[in-house]
């Protein structure tokens, strides 16, 4: 018999502790969860630490290449690989609208746990609230990571100058694009997967690398919004070559049809990297040796022309990339 | 002209920057946060770190006594607090809904600056998301905090024995009455103000005493629900005494009128201690010298009657405290 999240799993008694007993404890357990207090004692790293956190509220729930639960872990974990950190600890709250589910949030939390075993990280502390139906959409997550930053790091965007290389880890807007896909709205279906993985050994394959300048990955707004971050935080231009940004022609295609640009599209397992030119090839070179960066593509570079971010389109002319303003994507991480 | 909050403001876009900066960098600014990076670093402390994580839904926003802004910051400070540790730094989430005006989130935000600064912590890191009208609710915010463990500290509830006393540090039931009276639908008012306070310096208070055993923040389900943990977790009964344990006249008034006991209900500034019966004079004479702990008192003691919690009744009598089941109060914190 199906069972469904109701109010009184939230109000603190019996049920909210059944409720962490059967999915949350059984499938996070590590020896740092202890979910009978207020807070998880951390061991001593004696590391720099780095601190990120991100809400989740992607819909639907379940999309071609991941889910929601994966990719708490994914989002977490790669906001701080492109820090130059390794995350270790994570903690997890759940908005969760009655009437969803326990099957549902079973599977998505069992994804959670094999997406942070798989990346090394412990879950340490948690909360669940319930809200009443009408008031939340299934359910929302919010993680938090603690990881600590290799000493071999020092990124910022304020090391960039013009003359230097921006590359990509693999095809862009994969994520957003099959999120489009898997909302029926649009009436059309395709093989487009999610991206949605882990960035950290694409990352760590460059941390001894001395030119790395800034690291991001390109999530809500994709790597034009990427761009334009950093052009507004340093001043300088930024060129993009179209033939050169690795873009799936389904993704491609789909974009066409719906007038959405790629470069505006999510991507939950890519990295834009902006180095020193005379490294771009030793990166290119390590990213392809990387089982998710196989299509890593050095695409364009610093430009010394203040604030304007342009592509330089296939026919050879240049056309200005604006910044995002008014296409909503909602829900799309 | 009021604003209000669009889709657009989640979109990863100018919107999104523009939101971001003139609400939350312009009242959470500090030097460890930077709206540019994905990530923030931590300085070196050299401690035992203790986690917390804990997601605000209550509703209204605003309510005698508080508003969810301060509410997420008290509440994140006290679950490390009574833990034995001291919050530094706290990373932010709102999940916004479409449609919320702009005054309201600053004013909201405004009043988290201000509790952040009271309590010595600084908000490092956050994430907005903006959900369509009716996948949410105004504002849910999710804090994780990062605290140093005091080194005088040891506390666990497997160190609860039967002969301990328990204490409570102010009159039970406060946030929870205050957030049922401001709800219009119960058709009732009064002067029932929310307890939300930083019970850190009540807890700081103690963490140099010997015996002192386990300490919690009776939030969600009240100081019955930390009765019934401490039960489960030991297998020892515990003994309220009604007669003992404070609660305002006005709160039990509204709680007769509703139906509600107060022990059930929610408090946001107060602190439950077990502790070495030799000890407990001195904890209520320490207690008793702080502000936020006028009305502590010794409210019971654990016994050794197998998982029995029971409340001795004000005409002699005693009767059962059973475990929070279906009475559900929903966004009360």
């Amino acid at each position: 018999m199906s069972r469904f999240i109701t109010l009184s799993h939230g109000n603190g008694g019996k049920h909210m502790r059944l409720l962490i007993e059967e999915i949350f404890a059984k499938h996070l357990s590590n020896d740092l969860l202890d979910t009978n207090c207020d807070a998880a004692l951390l061991p001593e790293l004696n590391k720099r630490l780095m601190m990120t956190v991100d809400s989740f509220t992607v819909q639907p729930l379940f999309f071609p290449g991941g889910d929601i639960g994966s990719l708490c872990i994914h989002g977490t974990v790669n906001d701080l690989a492109v820090s130059g950190a390794i995350a270790k600890f994570i903690s997890l709250s759940a908005i969760i609208e009655e009437g969803l589910a326990f099957d549902m949030l079973d599977a998505i939390v069992k994804n959670m746990a094999q997406a942070a075993n798989a990346c090394g990280v412990s879950i340490v502390c948690g909360d669940t609230k319930v809200v009443p139906r009408g008031q939340g959409s299934e359910v929302y997550f919010t993680t938090t990571g603690i990881g600590y930053q290799s000493s071999l790091v020092n990124y910022s965007a304020s090391l960039v100058k013009p003359g230097d290389k921006i590359l990509v880890s693999g095809t862009v807007g994969d994520h957003g694009a099959a999120i489009m896909l898997s909302r029926e709205q649009f009436g059309l279906s395709g093989n487009i997967q999610s991206d949605n993985a882990s960035v950290l050994p694409v990352c760590q394959s460059v941390y001894g690398l001395e030119g790395i300048r800034f690291m991001r990955d390109p999530t809500r707004g994709g790597i034009a919004s990427v761009m334009h971050e950093i052009s507004q935080s340093t001043g300088h231009g930024i060129q993009l070559n179209e033939l050169d940004v690795p873009v799936l022609d389904e993704v491609r295609t789909i974009c066409d049809m719906l007038g959405y640009e790629p470069y505006y599209m999510a991507n939950e397992g890519c990295v834009v990297a902006i180095v020193d030119a005379a490294i771009a090839e030793d990166v290119l070179h390590l990213w392809r040796n990387e089982h998710n960066a196989r299509y890593a593509s050095i695409v364009g570079e610093v430009t010394d022309r203040h604030n304007q971010v342009v592509i330089k389109t296939a026919i050879g002319g240049e056309r200005m990339l604006p910044e995002l303003v008014d296409e909503p994507l909602p829900r799309i991480c």
